[in-house]
């Protein structure tokens, strides 16, 4: 293993489009929503841990998570868990953790990727990954994972790239969440790809992109050096993070850099982003019911999603596409085609 | 008020068919199926209550059911729980509540009913009553409550009579359950209404039925007397009722007697005896969805009905035409014309 290999898990997000299973004192992340007996994040971090040693894989999220990390977690120090004091988008946390990681080790390689992806294909992601820390470690580029498109999908986004024979591809440019016409001509023409929102530099590179694309953000947290890996870090970025300007990786620095490049790759990857998006990943029965809960039946229902507490007993007769969820005390029952209304319902609560 | 009048509630059911609110253990008449904040065996008593005296109205149902009976009942004598020790038909259960009627008023006048119906005009059903129960006390019949057609219903039974003038009429034939076509014949023809399953008459016309037309099961139950409201009376009930046949009164003898009558009333009656049939009689929603329960949210969902406990929280969103039913820790989803499948599905469990 690579003693140079960081890993940096985003473990900030509130899930809302899982609600009731994911709720902003308990998102997704920090679900078994598959109902593997890991959560999201016990599951990254562990895939994780194949390819950096343990102790330098860092978890960046709120300062409202800090003991659910930890408790999902054992293992690790308090030291790798990087605790916001409010939201922000992608990149002032990965502004804050480079600064961090680049204190203890300047020639560290890091892989960034969210908290709450399925990676089904291990070994694939593990060879990708370690040639990708690999081609970082010696060129001076901001690589991303671009996935092989399976289907026009328009809640993704889309990388184009200059086809060649090289693993890694010079990236034209980035698009988010296209319509379904402009999704399926990527798909068709060969060089797009979605963008798994996963990237690799060193901390030198991502660090000049800092100055160069971002340079008031670069120097906020500048300022704290000295402070990274002391005593007094938490209380630098309680400070400096309220000033911060609320934008993410891709928007300030992925679309604007000149030496970014991809690698695609297909290692069973999903984003998880919707409970649609679940139903292939979750075991079905005889009527096509993707059922996580031990006391699920079903007569003459089909293609539902159900997600429950094992000892629920659920019944369902006649019921066809919904997604029923219940977690704690609250119930959700909604027809999978409707289900971008429910963050919007939940917003409300 | 009557010194002779005389209920006999029938309260043993095991409500299948309204799972998982009705359990075995504690089945629909002690339910407040619709959310008025009594059981429906709470308003059946209260009902009879304004018809006969409080003390005068008996309530038989299963040994299983004697504690529930008298914790919802709290003003009633012990005596007043006639408890079957095992489940057998009407017929069984109305000659014991007979025999131990007559034993303290031979000049009594009884209305045996359901527990678990619905009836919302009440002074309607008062007036009928009082009109029957004065029809019986000096006539010989046998009277049976029926109810003007509104529809072909298929899940009830008919009743055909003779058409007078008079307000009660001679009944001709009885038909259980007809098809849909047979159903839409009688209500056109005038000449059929609906059996409640309520009947009125007074104690010697009813013993004299039993004696004619079911006389083993007479023989049985006057074996008893002597015991009737006395300490021995339950030892007695537990040794006559195995060998009871297990007959309903429709069957044994309404459909054989020759001095039945039917007096038809229009009470805003209804078995209750589907989740269907509760859709009208709750509360609903813009989006016509029959709501039992404080916090349930609907978006786009239409002609549901919902009975869960007031603190769960339920969102439904683009849900059409379903049953939704939390108890205990049994949820129910059941697209409402499926609902005959409840029982099947459930016999299993």
């Amino acid at each position: 293993m690579d003693s140079h290999a960081y890993g940096v898990i985003m473990a900030g997000g509130i899930g809302s489009r899982f609600w009731p299973m994911s709720t902003e004192d308990h998102p997704k992340q920090f679900i078994d929503i598959l109902g593997t007996g890991q959560s999201l994040l016990q599951q990254t971090f562990e895939r994780l841990s194949n390819i950096c040693p343990a102790d330098q894989i860092y978890i960046v999220t709120n300062e409202q998570y800090r003991e659910i990390t930890k408790k999902q977690l054992p293992g690790i120090n308090d030291s790798q868990v990087l605790c916001e004091p409010m939201r922000r988008n992608t990149a002032p946390c990965i502004a804050y953790a480079n600064f961090k990681i680049m204190d203890l080790d300047s020639k560290a390689n890091v892989l960034v990727c969210p908290s709450d992806h399925l990676i089904t294909k291990e070994s694939v992601f593990n060879e990708v990954i370690s040639q990708s820390l690999k081609q970082a470690a010696t060129k001076d580029v901001l690589l991303t994972i671009g996935i092989k498109p399976s289907r026009p999908d328009t809640g993704y986004g889309y990388i184009n790239y200059e086809k060649t024979n090289a693993a890694f591809s010079k990236v034209i440019s980035f698009t988010e969440k296209p319509d379904l016409e402009t999704a399926k001509k990527f798909v068709a023409s060969g060089d797009y790809s979605w963008n798994s929102g996963m990237f690799i530099w060193n901390v030198n590179s991502i660090d000049k992109a800092f100055r160069e694309l971002l340079p008031e953000m670069h120097l906020q947290f500048e300022k704290g050096k000295g402070k990274y890996n002391t005593e007094a870090e938490q209380a630098f970025i309680n400070q400096v993070y309220p000033s911060c300007e609320n934008i993410s990786i891709d928007y300030g620095i992925m679309e604007k850099a000149g030496n970014r490049q991809v690698i695609n790759a297909d290692f069973g990857w999903s984003d998880l982003g919707t409970w649609g998006s679940l139903y292939e990943h979750i075991p079905q029965d005889q009527g096509g019911n993707a059922l996580i809960g031990k006391k699920v039946m079903s007569l003459d229902a089909r293609g539902n999603i159900v997600h429950v507490p094992n000892e629920k007993l659920v019944v369902m007769i006649g019921l066809d596409d919904c997604i029923v969820v219940e977690h704690g005390n609250a119930l959700l029952i909604c027809k999978k085609e409707e289900e971008q209304k429910i963050k919007k319902i939940t917003e409300g609560l």
